[in-house]
């Protein structure tokens, strides 16, 4: 099905062209727990919006505002009412993402995260991915065509410069709603190539490529998924460090996006 | 955390309370797959919806029309624009539920389908379940408070005089985006209680209890998850036989709405 390099593809089919030649002004970044977007709420002095786009008694929230020439809006799935935690996983994602992009009308989407990466595939913790392709490694149907359906398998939005000028490492990621990693599990990552592992980067994909929203992935490595820590505990650990380097990355990113057009990207 | 029963619970925080002295007369009947979906939409006269409430490019479906005293909308994900298979799965169904309840502000939402059966729990092919309560089991997440939500237990509405009269069957179910089962979803299906599996309940339960309204399931057996046949086999052989009790079964519930108030059911 995908192309066998790890180069980001264009992606046309998927955006509206007219939105290629001006400026990207209108983005939403999404990131699905609240201490991995603190930082860059801060650094952009983005404001919390309390008279919600979103349906009244959803948890989801957005902070915005202007950031140089981009109109920047932070949207997560805020805190689940009955239990207290942010609302991680692919049905949260798909759900604000849809949300967000209906009301805002983005020209792009980052989804900013953390990840479990893989060593033998050259991760590290604190190692901030820009992301070639997405996929799902836990919807298995083996029915032909519902199998390729359940992977999911998704092209980034190509950004060739960002990833040149701002010396990220490139790799796939492969999604699901589970933090810990099953044996079935461990071979579909295995059969999506993937070097770093996430909890929503693919649900996010589906939503973009079904409203024709281009994509971008930044996710930062918390935990070794191949390592011999235990998955929770490294990642717990490494939380706020790793999350400092996340929010680096994307400020990086956001700045280079400033004044130009999707194409130069 | 939930009553060990198998009677639904009143679930009275999540639904509007000046909608229980009306009777019901708009609802809306999710259902993942056009084969299932078919015959209930010859059965009550439903037209397609071209002018769609929906976003412009998404697949999705939604057949509508009056039956007696209700307004009927059945939604579907409709097909994969890029493979074209029904869009099976927590993500699509959640997002058509989340769609479908911002346009149509249903009193009632059906989550109508397919299933598989255990027969250790006393599931047998062509048998159509009322569901007591919903759960996940492919979305482990071993920190505290996470598990739970990852788990995602919810009752479903209650309803003791549709259980009475019609004479259904009862049991939990427990939902995965896989239509196999790995060893760890089937610890989890069992840590559910769960008689029947299936890849959407779950997530439309999620989405009715954010956006309130009120939601109850019906689930046809094609399978045995725990007989000798093979799974994606016995679906498939299944399909079109139990899509008829599926369909009998539906028509039977929406003749008992019809002309009742929620505290009716």
């Amino acid at each position: 099905m995908a192309p066998h390099d790890d180069q980001p593809q264009v992606n046309d089919d998927s955006i509206a062209s007219e939105s290629h030649g001006k400026p990207i002004s209108n983005i939403v970044i999404f990131i699905a727990m609240h201490t991995e977007a603190l930082a860059l709420v801060n650094r952009f002095q983005l404001i919390e919006d309390h008279d919600s786009l979103f349906p009244e008694g959803v948890p989801w929230v957005r902070y915005h505002g202007m950031y140089k020439d981009l109109h920047i809006n932070i949207v997560q799935p805020g805190k689940d009412p009955a239990l207290g935690v942010d609302g991680v996983g692919t049905v949260s994602a798909s759900l604000v993402t849809y949300a967000a992009i209906q009301s805002l009308k983005p020209d792009l989407i980052i989804n900013a995260g953390t990840a479990g990466g893989f060593k033998a595939k050259g991760a590290a913790i604190g190692d901030v991915f820009l992301t070639s392709e997405v996929a799902f490694h836990d919807r298995r149907i083996p029915i032909p065509v519902f199998d390729l359906y359940g992977v999911g398998k998704r092209q980034a939005f190509s950004t060739p410069n960002i990833l040149k000028e701002l010396n990220l490492k490139i790799g796939r990621l492969s999604t699901g709603d589970s933090l810990d990693m099953s044996a079935q599990d461990e071979a579909s990552i295995t059969a999506n190539d993937a070097t770093i592992k996430d909890m929503e980067g693919a649900a996010v994909a589906y939503v973009a490529e079904l409203l024709k929203v281009p994509v971008i992935f930044l996710k930062a490595v918390t935990d070794i998924v191949d390592g011999e820590k235990p998955t929770a505990e490294e990642f717990l650990q490494n939380l706020a460090a790793v999350t400092a380097a996340l929010d680096e990355a994307v400020a990086k990113v956001v700045d280079f996006i400033n004044g130009k057009c999707l194409t130069k990207l």
